[in-house]
């Protein structure tokens, strides 16, 4: 089989060679047909990334062993299964692979939420992962069937973005844990912002108000992303905003996919009492809380990573009805899987990358 | 009536005397017997606190109006009330007052929250309260009956105590949201702390390490509160302690009575993955919040505040059954309030202190 | 003010001449513009309904006066309110009225479920309801303001059907707990089933199977009410269609609005391990439950009765934005109270009554 | 490997010497040190059990194969174990099983509820289980370890009971999810109900009336199940027993572990508006269901089968630190399992039975 890896960080990744893994036990051998291409895909490459104070958090500190094969978004058909799964996969079924593997035995394993393991096993990560011609998934539990009567409904390559972008969409949404007469704003209109939106219209009926720096971007969250209002609050003050538009009560959900410094002290203030904010994205740097507002304030502030296997089969419900809509926008072979990250990483890329090996 | 109102701020109380007030529509009026001392009346005493970077929030900004007569932890008898709610209170009926009084249409009060109302009437801080012989409650629904029949077992002074110290210990063991297996550090281990170790233990099973400066107290925590564990994180490291504690895994959750820079800076390097730290105290400054940590480690920093209607009820069970004990250490006649203050504000009172107009 | 009343059971109402009450304490007067007729009004004015095993339950025996003026639908704008809630409400405000008060100290009351108290006090059924040109209501708390400015988009007739008709829809709907991947029976088409299809789709996700007996019905099941598939069970067999719709799992969650013997008999037989049964119609009857399913199928039946005022101020939020839009089909007049509940009885209403007093 | 299996139904169990299985991929072997008996083994033994209306329930039917080694309560000490799983588990690791073995990708499955799948794969039920020296278990995700150093102070003979017996009990106390101020009945004062008492005493501090036949038992039920009330229903009438002791108001949330249609006629004259019966019992039979008064009562029935790997795990904690106490009054060797199961089908067995193999 062919992968995609990184041998050594900040260099471009190689194609090599690999012998073909044989399914053992509840191992699964799944022929990869699209990988998305992940931001965080992009620590991996760089060996890590900032942390506070200008500190250069390192991915091998944090168990990666290089070489690696990246790839967290998998889709594609089972190609060799064990005898123990056959009453539940056949081959040649179309799969979409969870990649948030956890050891096992830990309190959120033992409660199907692997995405929070206390010793994280993830596929791409941790483990080889789906910039390959093939991967082995640790057991036939980490796969949800999209085909193949009903797969026809449903693109491979959006498939593939589900596990990672839209799952980590999902579950902030979750997290908010809205009411329909709650205001919900989502900070970043990017391709997980959007996910955000069209989820929490379709499951919670709460209003939306969406914020970015680009026009571009909000436009579109008005389109595909449902939004009820929209703020570029580099052009205007999100705050001021924020209160015209809840009756000067503020927000009751903030979202933030972006979870900078600069977006989290806006997003303290735009709160109603008993708000909360939901933190996904990995920007980083530091909030200086104020520490007796959140009592007083009854404010919750949430930290949301990816998200779980049960959460995974309620998109691919979702995602066949059309309720929700990925956005794939370029598309790669297995040999452009360092031209997929620069791309990403220049911001060249408006919605999802997914290689095709 | 004869009331120890706060004219000025910092100044001694006054007692006055004022008209006894005649209840109309749903409205009670309470003889009071027993009126807890609060730290929060502190604040109202000196007309605010200190808020982060040294400034200096004032009370008179959140909406309180001077003169003002403190006091809203509140037990008494019923001595007049309108015909509406006769069919469920009697003259001479023992009774706690829910100080924590809302608007009554916001979503929080609503479903029952009052205490996190947007526009709170709170007695004993926007409207006047227990400092004074009697009360007057507006409606009924603020009243938990704690006698008669029932009511000889439960001590007038300790029932007090229930609506604010208790009540916020609870709220505050309940949005930590326990498990059996859980590992649960109570920061600060005075009287709130004392109270929500004794709560921990009635109704989660979790596991309880009481952390403090003080060595008696933290003999009391192992005494009174049930703590599994005590650790003094003035002579011992608490981080490795509590890491030693939880098998190198961290807590699951922290409930912090404090609430300080100091101590939340310590909270955050004790946390397992997943872990919940519920702010409760008002202490005050600031936090440096590293934001990335949020989702990797999927963390939740969740402000508490009082309780809610429900809570008291249920406290009040618990407290008739002795499950649970409130400690009153200090009485006071209605022209000793300055001097209740006083004393609790140079911490010479160990539990709680309580006026007995 | 006119008022039209059940004198006594199952004689034609009369429209009385009443003194038009002034509000004291929290009370409002609301000059009703629009009140629903219900199907539990029919049983107010025949005095009861049918038990199982022939028996009649009184409705005298369950604490209902007469002369009662009936009507719990109440929609209209304030005429009088006290100083009290003057900061909250307006004179001239439009505003629906929530007719499930409680006694207010109940487990139920206590955390704003009044609709479940234990002695309730419902408008309309144990005190005069909206079948007025005016209705005194006890407190403030119990309206939810749907205009001036934005009330224009919110039709009054439509309004009033949302405090009883949409709110028990509403509460089912929660009550079955659904998930995105769920598939869902509502079982009877007439406006409950309907406006819950339109709950579950606004809110929820889950596939919507309609069953009814009437093809029309069904037939606008599947316009206005987005259901996925529907099912005749007088024409084919429900069991093995809803089999066939959900891969022969069966239904994750049945909401029935008939719940009569025969309806929850097929309901039992078309349900997936871990289902949820909910019950909302008062069609009566007994169902043979066979006990030992219950554990083993881990089943749940669940008895839903109208919904919270909470509930209701989303139902707003939601009719507001045309998220939802109930079915007003009958217009009349107050003297045609009679009228209107004859024709409801005999089965003559498509959508729901409304009274324009 | 020696096994006492049921070779055909109602004959004795024959001791057979089988093959000992090799592990494989993420598969354990662990040497079986007891394994509790329990009446569902009955079951499993007569091919059967009674069903409504007096038909016989096959166990082949429901997909069980004989010849089969019973026994579900299996703790143990692990004996071989794959590569896999070494950083989790050594050799000589004292383990319980998890014996809810699901097929581990239905919607149950994906929570880690395994104990509801559609297809479950139950050790000692579908597969082989622990009246044996030694158990092939699935996966190493099966096992709670309970030892070496902690698991001195849990005795391996009461542990073994966790997995069934205590189980059961703790997934109905969860599912009445009961506040401090709700009278709970626990209906059959026997070792499940004696469990639940404990239980609820622990981790929800509401009042417990415990309801049996035998004064025997009920004794047993106030010193060791910590109840408050007990009721004789032989010797008194239990409605009005329970109706005094709970002022009128009726129980909040009864739990049956007989479930049969005597208990659960009564359990439905008892109820509190709002009430949860929490049905757990296998004795069987029919219920007559009012339905009217479910939505008008707003009663829930909920069906509870044994419970979740999670659910274990906190037990497993709770036991070790004594807070709650399992009962084992009967040993036996492997080849007196005919004669374990025919004393407790003869109710001898006081306690709790377990096989030493």
């Amino acid at each position: 089989m062919k992968a995609a890896r990184i041998v050594k960080p900040k260099e471009p990744l190689q194609v090599q060679d690999l012998e073909t893994p044989k399914p053992k036990g509840s191992q699964v051998l799944v022929k990869v047909l699209a990988s998305g291409v992940c931001h965080s895909d992009i620590h991996l490459w760089e060996g890590g990334y900032e942390g506070p104070e200008g500190q250069f958090l390192k991915t091998t500190d944090r168990g990666v062993k290089y070489p690696v094969t990246p790839g967290h978004e998998i889709a594609g058909s089972i190609e060799a299964i064990s005898e123990e799964s056959q009453s539940l996969f056949a081959k040649g079924d179309k799969v979409l692979v969870y990649p948030w593997v956890g050891e096992g035995t830990c309190p959120a394993c033992r409660i199907g939420e692997e995405n929070l393991c206390d010793k994280p096993r993830s596929l791409g990560i941790y483990v080889d992962g789906g910039y390959a011609d093939h991967v082995l998934v640790p057991s036939y539990r980490y796969l949800v069937k999209i085909g193949n009567e009903e797969g026809d409904n449903l693109d491979i390559n959006e498939a593939a973005t589900l596990s990672c972008s839209a799952l980590t969409a999902y579950n902030a949404v979750k997290n908010a844990n809205l009411r329909p007469d709650d205001n919900l704003v989502v900070v970043g209109a990017g391709g997980l912002g959007l996910m955000a939106m069209q989820l929490a219209k379709a499951v919670t009926g709460a209003k939306i108000v969406a914020m970015d720096l680009e026009d571009e971007k909000l436009k579109q969250a008005r389109k595909d992303g449902h939004a009820d209002y929209t703020v570029n609050s580099k052009k205007e003050d999100p705050v001021k905003t924020v209160m015209e538009l809840t009756d000067k009560m503020g927000a009751d959900a903030v979202i933030d996919f972006v979870n900078a410094s600069k977006t989290v002290e806006t997003d303290m203030q735009i709160l109603r009492r008993r708000a909360k904010v939901v933190l996904v994205g990995l920007y980083g740097g530091e909030l200086k809380l104020n520490l007796v507002t959140m009592p007083t304030r009854a404010y919750r502030l949430i930290g949301s990573y990816t998200g779980s296997l049960s959460d995974l089969t309620e998109l691919v419900s979702l995602a066949k009805r059309k309720i929700i809509k990925p956005l794939v926008s370029d598309r790669f072979k297995l040999d452009q899987a360092t031209e997929a990250l620069s791309k990403l990483k220049d911001g060249k890329v408006m919605g999802r990358g997914v290689i095709n090996p």
